[in-house]
């Protein structure tokens, strides 16, 4: 168990699923997510998830057990995920202040 | 020269810099996005291209080049990057279809 | 708990060193790596992880800790993790498939 | 065009194909990396490439090319790519250096 709190965005990709679309994919994720009580939040390339890092993994793998649950093969994803331990920071922190910065410029 | 269209994520990470912000760097290649046609979301894990491939990844790498004149000696950056044939999608566009299935549920 | 296997590829950076060189913090992850029991090899962009998804993320997670007590404030890992149920294959095998085909054309 | 040197590592996945197996395509791209004067490495979890930015986002770009020539309607790559203005370093460099440090631990 790992305690230490991180901010991972996530983009899941099912292989061999036959037809182009990702949409039911994504739809069966997003929804798991939101059934939980850690932080997420959908754009357009990935799922941003804020919490300590075993329960935030551990949803990202019971996203590939529903994904293959709903009969696909074989799952890729790509974590990028971020820790510190000087301060805590939300996703909309990290946008707000390079915003902040740009207007001041 | 690829002109395929494509929708890049690009996180860009400065090393070696001696303090743990990332605030000017990522202030920087947002102007530098901005400043050009190519269509770019920021979101918290990253900053979203949209355009032919050669000009995104080019704007990309002049990213790199400008962030380098800045003093940074050393760069790493994580690219997703999606291109398909059979339509046109926007991030937003990715982001709405989601959203109307998960109301629809 | 998530026990699904999975193959997992870490390029883990550490942020704010004051250096461009990410040698001690790679060796210090690679140390703790083959202390364990998982399988795992060492390549120029990363390190591939081989196991259950709860033990190689906590593994992961664990190198974050170690690094930050090494005293870096600041990581960024980009992990690419796969999943599949109809077969097991090492990393070695992907490698390996992919060579024979190539010799055949 | 930016001249840059940078190393990539790319690992391309192919949707919608029908089947788990990637083989076909990540068969085509070591093939189309090995026709070019460019340096590549095939590993478990991508390629690595290494030369000017320019030309190395330009083979990935080609890559995705000729993988929808191939049929596939939508593709999606995760590019890993480091640039340094300080020194040269080949993938193989990097591997050595840990191995060394590790072995006078």
């Amino acid at each position: 168990m790992v305690s230490l709190n991180c901010l991972a965005d996530v983009c899941l990709i099912p292989i061999g699923t036959g037809h182009a679309s990702v949409l039911d994919e994504v739809t069966l994720i997003t929804q798991l997510a939101r059934e939980l009580h850690l932080s997420t939040t959908l754009h357009s390339a990935g799922t941003t998830i804020e919490g300590p890092w075993s329960e935030v993994m551990d949803l990202i793998g019971q996203m590939h057990e529903k994904v293959h649950q709903h009969g696909v093969i074989r799952i890729q994803s790509d974590i990028r995920v971020g820790t510190r331990t000087d301060k805590k920071q939300t996703p909309q922190d990290k946008i707000d202040i390079v915003e902040k910065k740009l207007k001041n410029i």
